[in-house]
């Protein structure tokens, strides 16, 4: 069974690439056009450098609504001595952008003369007098914008390979041009392939793949300064999978054929590029996105230019590979053929929230998030899925783990190349530690108000040990104390002690058991769970709900060897809605809202209350600010108790403030 | 004379226009639509968050190329104890991304099993065998994505105000929707207005201004989000222009009114809002830029939703003036339409290179290139001009220089609203100093090569001062020392003593008079400098063609005083032979190519080589490896060569390498 061809290092089929672009004669700029100058050259990338045809001013512009006059003729004027010229001869109205009479060689503006009909008449229209006096002497070229102030002839205007901002066309105009040679944009068919593909729009069955990746293909070529062309899902069935890209190839700068670049039983898209040119790399050596396929294709005897060889990327089907693998291979071929220059990405240092491992092999490209708290930039790993695009979606950056680098430590540094300007990471608001629906929307009306929160799930305890490392600007966290009945404070003692804190309430929420529509097992509470027909989805280690289920099995005497499915984690409340929806599990523990979200029945076994931890540096910066003004806003608070389960009574209380004691472990 | 009806500052200028859109129920997001999930998408903003209608994957999906099984079955199986699988019953081949049959909890990759037909014999399809054996047992849910892995239903995916990026229409996509709700895009109509304007493409006569900011400002709308529509050139007639406004106002969001915004004799904007509605501003206390007008117009009875009132900016008619109103004006306005949160610019604190002044009523716009040179971030003050739209070309950011500043010494920190990446900056090559026309073919040369080159002509001296103060990486330096026939050398002595720096050759040229056509006035040297008749355009103060003339003057026996225009200085070669040109002077001292670039006689005079000077420790710096490179390229060296009066033999050759010893003053 044929696995990978061969996977090679990312830098050897980037390489390899070039050579074979280099060979066609694909190298460069893949062609020029002379475009209107107009602002759809907007974007564009010149190839051909911009010099000026004419100066501008093309002549000496009066600067002023004012007179042209010779300068030499006011040489004498004085306040008590002033200088009468005559019109005519001897001054001239000018508009401002006015050409210079040929004899003058300065302009007063009109409000610094006194505009005469007669020795002591004012002017009927003081732009038409008979007569102007000054009270002050001019020197050559005052007020006068000679030609060539901003632009000689012949001067570089712009230089080739210069994409045209719209103050670019200003200039080029004022240069005497009427059009721009730019790089013809390159046209990228984009096909997807897969009988299990289904277009966006269709109705879901199980078992079908939404196909959204020619979508992100699609938009990223015509981002990068592309043009693509969408081609209609081609099933596994190779000669018609080898007609269509023959089509795509013929008549388009390059191929982008998704999926079926892996060795699995249908996937042809090797075979394909061995049958229609050559293939040049069948794998290369990155995570996420090994099966990439690098090749060139023959156009047919009867397309246009049909000596030309057309390169084709078989882009793997996992939708983070797919928009890495255009990130990696696409943007550089399309900024190479619009003389651009590659995209240089801009990179910050930041540590890592957690440690990683990472396959020794491999270049390994981790989406992160990054923000800074405190002093530190720090970067948090999103989901390593292939398969996870809002990983993609959620990134601030990617850090590039290297092959030979098998994992790096909590706390080391990683170099991270954003995806955002730095500047945005200054208005993340970190969230780590208690998952709750409420912080969604949390999220969106932060964003309204121009911070983005990032939260991770990590638990409640988790929140508290990312605060103490000084991770996160707050934690949410409902960690109750089985002897006082309070939640949180004693949990603060043991993780924060010392520090300054505001523990501020922000819900009080309901707990139970999910279980399937019509609840088929008969669940009724947790002593449900030592049933040997039940299968139990937990919540990982550290959640507050964790330790409210321990606590509760304690009290039962139920031992966690007795709770098939104790073992299975989940680290959010919807994810565990979701184990149950799914039937991955028959009951799980976790609030009214995920049972509603996800259409499950619900068994209502406590109220708790689920709080905002916020180490008082932060609690009074202006990053939080909105967050403290959500809490009093009464459409959010609405916005939140409309939600099954919630009560916003306590939003904003201040529980505790100021410096934490140490406490016991609860 | 009206001058503006009132100048007020730029903070209230702005708040009454959102009081005004307020009161029109136009101080949100205009209007919203639902725009197909598809490439197009891309840079649009959302106008409602987008929350998954259903979970990714829908289903257990497998997540490799194997065999669906229940983990129970393979509990037992070791290396010496294998344990098989009937085929059908207890494993079933599933591709990536098929769904787990309802009775499986993992998979197994394909290529952990023996596929057998028999108990010995390999199976013939490897996917199609009786029975698989394996020599490991699986945990539950291995090699599984569960249901919802990606995104759980009802979960945020994007929030409200969001641009659309390509992996956002996958996590949509992903997320069940085939739609998106969006900002509908404002449509701006731009009228330029002028009777002494054309536009781009007419021939260019003396007077005539060729229209472009038109295309600047529908560029700039489209860029930020818009949907720009451009009206042709108006003449100055106060009934047609109104006709033509009210026109635009009945079919757009928003009117952009070019020219005619001041109160010159033929200024009809401020007029014309008074009559199609209400003038809110007119006058903004900002330079550049001045005479901006803020209204409201009404729309005509029999318009589309007749009731609308539609918001116009009277845009001024400089260059300048024109792009900054649409940072200042438009840019913030279509962000609050398209519900997007206004343009928040990256800004850095940089050292200014000179002395700058400002009027104290007004915030200065003031564009700076920006650079790093050493440790220090510095920025050098572009043109201050209206009308030099290459300032904004150049600049890589905007210092406002707010009101009650009245100047800044060199040195002082600002504030730089930038526009290019902070990280593009640190490519960019800051050479000061003399200016020699070779200077633009390297721009364009170290552009090609990731390099941006930003020169600012101050003569040889000043190059030599710039070094000195750690401003610049290179100076060009053309200083004859009389005493010896020497170039530059004794000149390192007096301003960089001390300090290791590596002087190296780039060109040889020719310097000469620079005469109209024909040599009307028959200039055979410099002695008919101090002819009556002939009038001088010198270069300033600190240029080694300075250098230059005034040695040979003093040689002659001519006096400064002799010699008509000696006091008009012009910055470069080329600007000199456009005073030239354009009749402002008779001759003028400058470079062959100068002269032949602008198409005017030329009396060769000396011959002077022209050098950079370059502090050792930027000469080892990856920065400038690109202009040591391109010394030694044999196309550059030609398309050199190829310009008249340059020789570059001694191009690249190394004159002084080391500690620089003090020397007298000249």
């Amino acid at each position: 069974m044929a696995v990978y061809l061969h996977d090679i290092p990312l830098d050897q089929a980037q390489a390899r690439l070039r050579e074979a672009l280099e060979e066609a004669g694909l190298g460069g700029v893949l062609a020029e056009e002379y475009i209107p100058l107009d602002e759809r050259a907007v974007g564009r990338v010149l190839s051909r450098a911009v010099w000026a045809r004419i100066s501008s001013p093309h002549y000496h512009a009066s600067a002023m609504d004012g007179f042209a006059l010779r300068s030499a003729d006011t040489r004498e004027a004085m306040p008590t001595a002033p200088v009468s010229l005559l019109l005519g001869s001897q001054a001239q109205y000018v508009d401002t952008g006015d050409p210079l009479p040929d004899w003058a060689d300065a302009v007063v503006p009109i409000e610094q003369v006194e505009a005469l009909d007669s020795a002591d008449q004012p002017a009927a229209d003081p732009r038409k007098p008979q007569a102007i006096r000054l009270r002050a002497g001019l020197p050559p070229w005052a007020h006068v914008r000679p030609m060539g102030e901003d632009i000689v002839a012949t001067q570089l205007v712009l230089p080739a390979g210069h994409t045209v901002r719209p103050v670019d066309l200003g200039a080029a105009a004022a240069s005497g041009h009427t059009h721009l040679w730019a790089a013809r944009k390159p046209r990228a068919a984009v096909l997807p392939s897969g009988t299990e593909l289904i277009p966006v729009g269709q109705d879901v069955r199980r078992g079908d793949i939404i196909e959204f990746n020619s979508i992100v293909l699609a938009g990223q070529v015509n981002t990068w300064g592309g043009e693509a062309v969408r081609f209609p899902i081609t099933p596994d069935d190779f000669e018609l999978l080898c007609a269509r890209v023959q089509q795509a190839a013929d008549e388009n700068d390059l191929v982008l054929l998704n999926a079926g670049s892996s060795a699995g039983s249908e996937d042809f898209s090797a075979r394909v590029v061995e049958r229609l040119g050559e293939l040049l790399v069948h794998g290369v050596a990155v995570r996420p996105g090994h099966p990439v396929i690098l090749g060139m294709l023959r156009r047919s005897a009867g397309a246009a230019q049909p000596e030309r060889r057309v390169p084709v990327v078989g882009v793997p089907g996992y939708p983070v590979s797919a928009a890495l693998t255009g990130e990696i291979f696409v943007e550089p071929l399309l900024s190479r053929w619009l003389g651009r220059g590659a995209f240089q990405p801009i990179e910050v240092e930041a540590a890592l929230t957690r440690k990683v491992t990472s396959p020794a092999g491999d270049d390994d490209f981790m989406r992160v998030v990054v923000g800074r708290v405190g002093t530190r930039l720090l970067a948090a790993p999103l989901s390593r899925g292939a398969g996870v695009i809002t990983s993609l979606v959620r990134a601030d950056g990617i850090a590039v783990l290297p092959r030979g680098v098998q994992g790096l430590e909590a706390g080391s540094n990683v170099r991270v190349r954003l995806y955002r300007a730095p500047e945005e990471l200054e208005r993340t608001v970190f969230a780590i530690g208690s998952h709750d629906l409420t912080l969604d929307l949390l999220a969106q009306h932060l964003a309204e108000r121009g911070r983005r929160l990032v939260s991770a799930n990590v638990g409640s305890q988790g929140g508290l040990v990312a605060l103490r490392r000084g991770e996160a600007h707050l934690a949410g966290s409902h960690l109750l104390d089985p002897d006082s009945g309070e939640y949180n404070l004693r949990y603060l003692g043991q993780y924060l002690a010392g520090r300054e804190v505001r523990l501020v309430a922000w819900v009080n929420r309901e707990q139970g058991l999910l279980v399937p529509k019509g609840n088929p097992k008969g669940v009724q509470g947790l002593a449900d769970l030592a049933r040997e027909d039940m299968r139990f989805i937990n919540r990982q280690r550290g959640a507050g709900t964790r330790v409210l289920l321990d606590y509760h099995l304690q009290r039962l005497g139920i031992r966690a060897e007795q709770v098939q499915g104790y073992e299975q984690e989940e680290y959010t409340h919807l994810a565990v809605a979701a184990a149950v929806a799914s039937g991955r599990a028959d009951c799980g523990l976790g609030v009214t809202a995920a049972a509603q979200a996800l259409e499950l029945d619900f068994i209502p076994l406590f109220h708790e209350r689920y709080d905002l931890v916020i180490p008082e540096e932060y609690a009074q910066n202006e990053l939080l600010k909105p967050v403290f003004d959500l809490m009093q806003d009464a459409a959010f608070r609405r916005e939140v108790s409309a939600m099954p389960g919630y009560d916003v009574s306590v939003m904003g209380r201040v529980i505790h403030l100021g410096s934490i004691e140490p406490a016991e472990r609860a």
